[in-house]
């Protein structure tokens, strides 16, 4: 079955918001097998809408579209998809009682023209909004000498029409997708550019191979997708599973995870399975880290203890004398102007500050050039004794410096954790 | 004119990567007073691409396509083209200059099969691609009794598109473009939610008027956005002015800044002016306030002097004490059991340990509702003997709770350093 995702609005056509419900959409049809081959995004006019409509219903068997279902004089989705079909818009009174119960449960009056919320192409069946007024449509539109193409209305309110899906799904393996299986595994890697990982597998990445490779950079982060089909799940793993083998063992420690894990997932897992808990310094990534990593703990506090968020490691210097810890040279016999200095007594007390284990101080950072190519840092992890200290150099365009710098610490950290160097 | 977008790529369709091509395109062409009233993504299939090139030229005046102008087998834009104008390819002598010289700058040598990416339809123009091997191509395609479609191909990369861009923007404004121009204001609210702010608006949004005023929400904010279009900016101001008063006093405080503008923008512009500087300890934000305030000052340190990112205020309490500040009673008499309690007197603190003029303190969350609706955090600012003690409660969606709380601590503060409440 070949599938087609069409978002409907002058909002997205005209560049106002970002078309996120496509890719949403996308990834939920390619789960069941699906293919799509189109997106099509039209803006609030009738005649266009019912001529990408019929378009999509002669070259596509599932069709999926969002938005256009409100109330208002420019929600067109009802009445194209009527235009389209040939059939009469009818009013649904289940849907006008879901539209009135949902005024109802927020003592609100039902205004008048909510009403065209409820009316349907004939023939058509409604897929239940928990969240919204705007019930989604279903039609099978029947085609000349072929199966029908499976036609979906859904809101374009991203949470209303993610809740809505697996109404949508179940009809769908109903009708018979689901029956073959796709697999993708990402494989996600950091530490090198997009083009030395290519020219470390130059096999792998080829067009007309099973399974498919294919190579990808976002923010640094590089991830390999492996893609195949076959009729179920076990199958599918079969041929995937050497091609994997395959990248762990040639990019080794570039490998971090898989799928949906992030470096700040990996490295909150090691201090789990390690027992140890983290406090840190940032100076120009200014609180990024922090939230990644406590975003990543996901409320189960403990390993992250916190951090400082200044503007140079002077200040942290000065916040840190005084505070109610012992000083370092009696803990361990060094002094603060023994190797390491600053940065490595910053780190110690901290972790004597934050109760924590590991102690990190990220920065301060260098900007060697005015087009922003090339960027230096220093980094100092503590662990008791254990100290490991780092600059790093790398290149990245500028709107992606402050990520790269904070994906940079994370890596690090996960292959001190690791490899202890 | 009328415009289209087409992106091309498997790993659009498929759901792999989000198209942000289109957007941005579409932001320029309507710069140029082109309307887009389509975006098309299809795969890397050359039938398809065909019929959705075919589709183009004829339904729109202005057409641009982005990616399939690889080296690779799967990279069929040039063929697309080609077969859908009726053209034959031809190697273009000054792109394959260019790919070589591209080479030859990496100290690289050329490989065969960039070959391919010098070769043009007949009677199409290069467009230089000074970051990438990739040439952009134009053509005028004729169509009969009226005038041709102007076709642009544009290379994936959005870094390299957006390089591109002026060349394609020069062409447009010769063959007629950006004589009307097309005007958008975008006004920017918080503090209320869509529904409230549209029945406060009643007559302004509504179809078919000029200009038209269009509410949409985004994490929150609230953003209505006037247009209109006219022979050139003056006219346009002259008819979006009265409306943008009308807004303003309708509104009042619910807005915050126009366009571009974020809160922490606003933020950090209050605090220059009043010639204040700020600390802050964020508990469940985890840092997300510290890195939008950093990244709104842009580098100009002074205003944002920094964050304790702890847990919860036991933890900063501990943090705090003992830190080389004079004791909060010795400053203004207040003892810590005052009223306020530990949050103002962590405030104050923090303020003197940070050498800021006003001490922040956010949290802690309750989240009242398993669902995660209704959330309740407070507020204390401390400038001097200035106190502001505040409780918010709200409901957001969960994926936007951390986003939200974050905007209401800005929110907050821009309105205390406005109005002094």
């Amino acid at each position: 079955m070949l599938g087609e995702i069409i978002a409907i609005g002058d909002e997205i056509t005209s560049g106002r918001i970002l078309d996120t419900n496509s890719q949403w959409l996308s990834l939920r049809l390619e789960d069941l097998g699906i293919r799509v081959l189109f997106h099509t995004v039209v803006g609030d006019e009738l005649q266009a809408m019912v001529a990408v409509f019929r378009q999509a219903i002669e070259r596509s068997d599932v069709v999926v579209t969002t938005g256009g279902l409100g109330p208002t004089a420019d929600d067109l989705t009802r009445e194209a998809l009527a235009n389209a079909t040939g059939r009469q818009l009818v009013e649904y009174p289940e849907a006008l009682e879901h539209i009135r119960q949902f005024f109802q449960s927020r003592q609100r009056p039902m205004p008048e023209r909510n009403r065209v919320q409820a009316a349907f192409p004939a023939g058509s069946e409604m897929i239940h909004n928990p969240r919204g007024t705007a019930p989604g449509i279903f039609i099978a539109v029947p085609r000349d000498g072929r199966s029908p193409c499976y036609f979906f209305c859904l809101p374009g309110v991203p949470s209303e029409m993610r809740e809505m899906w697996p109404q949508v799904e179940e009809r769908l393996r109903r009708l018979g997708a689901g029956r073959e299986y796709i697999l993708h595994r990402d494989i996600k890697c950091f530490g090198a550019g997009e083009s030395q990982v290519e020219a470390m597998l130059p096999d792998l990445i080829r067009r007309g191979r099973d399974p498919l490779v294919g190579i990808n950079a976002s923010q640094n982060t590089i991830i390999l997708r492996i893609s195949t089909r076959g009729a179920n799940r076990e199958e599918c793993e079969a041929k995937v599973e050497p091609v994997v083998r395959t990248i762990y063992s040639i990019l080794g420690d570039l490998v971090f995870g898989e799928n949906e894990i992030e470096l700040q997932d990996v490295v909150v897992g090691q201090l789990r399975e390690k027992r140890l808990s983290l406090a840190l310094i940032e100076t120009t990534t200014a609180g990024l880290v922090s939230q990644w990593l406590k975003a990543a703990e996901n409320k189960q506090s403990g390993t992250y203890r916190g951090a400082l968020i200044v503007e140079d490691l002077a200040t942290a210097e000065r916040l840190l004398t005084g505070v109610g810890s012992r000083p370092i040279s009696s803990d361990n016999g060094e002094s603060e102007s023994a190797p390491g200095g600053l940065p490595v007594s910053l780190a110690r007390r901290l972790s004597q500050l934050f109760r924590a284990d590991i102690g990190a101080v990220a920065g301060p950072l260098q900007f060697l050039n005015d087009e922003g190519t090339l960027v230096e840092f220093s980094l100092v992890f503590c662990q008791g004794e254990r100290v490991l200290e780092k600059t790093i150099r790398f290149s990245s365009h500028p709107d992606f410096r402050q990520i790269t710098v904070a994906k940079h610490i994370l890596n690090t950290l996960r292959l001190w954790l690791k490899n202890g160097t």
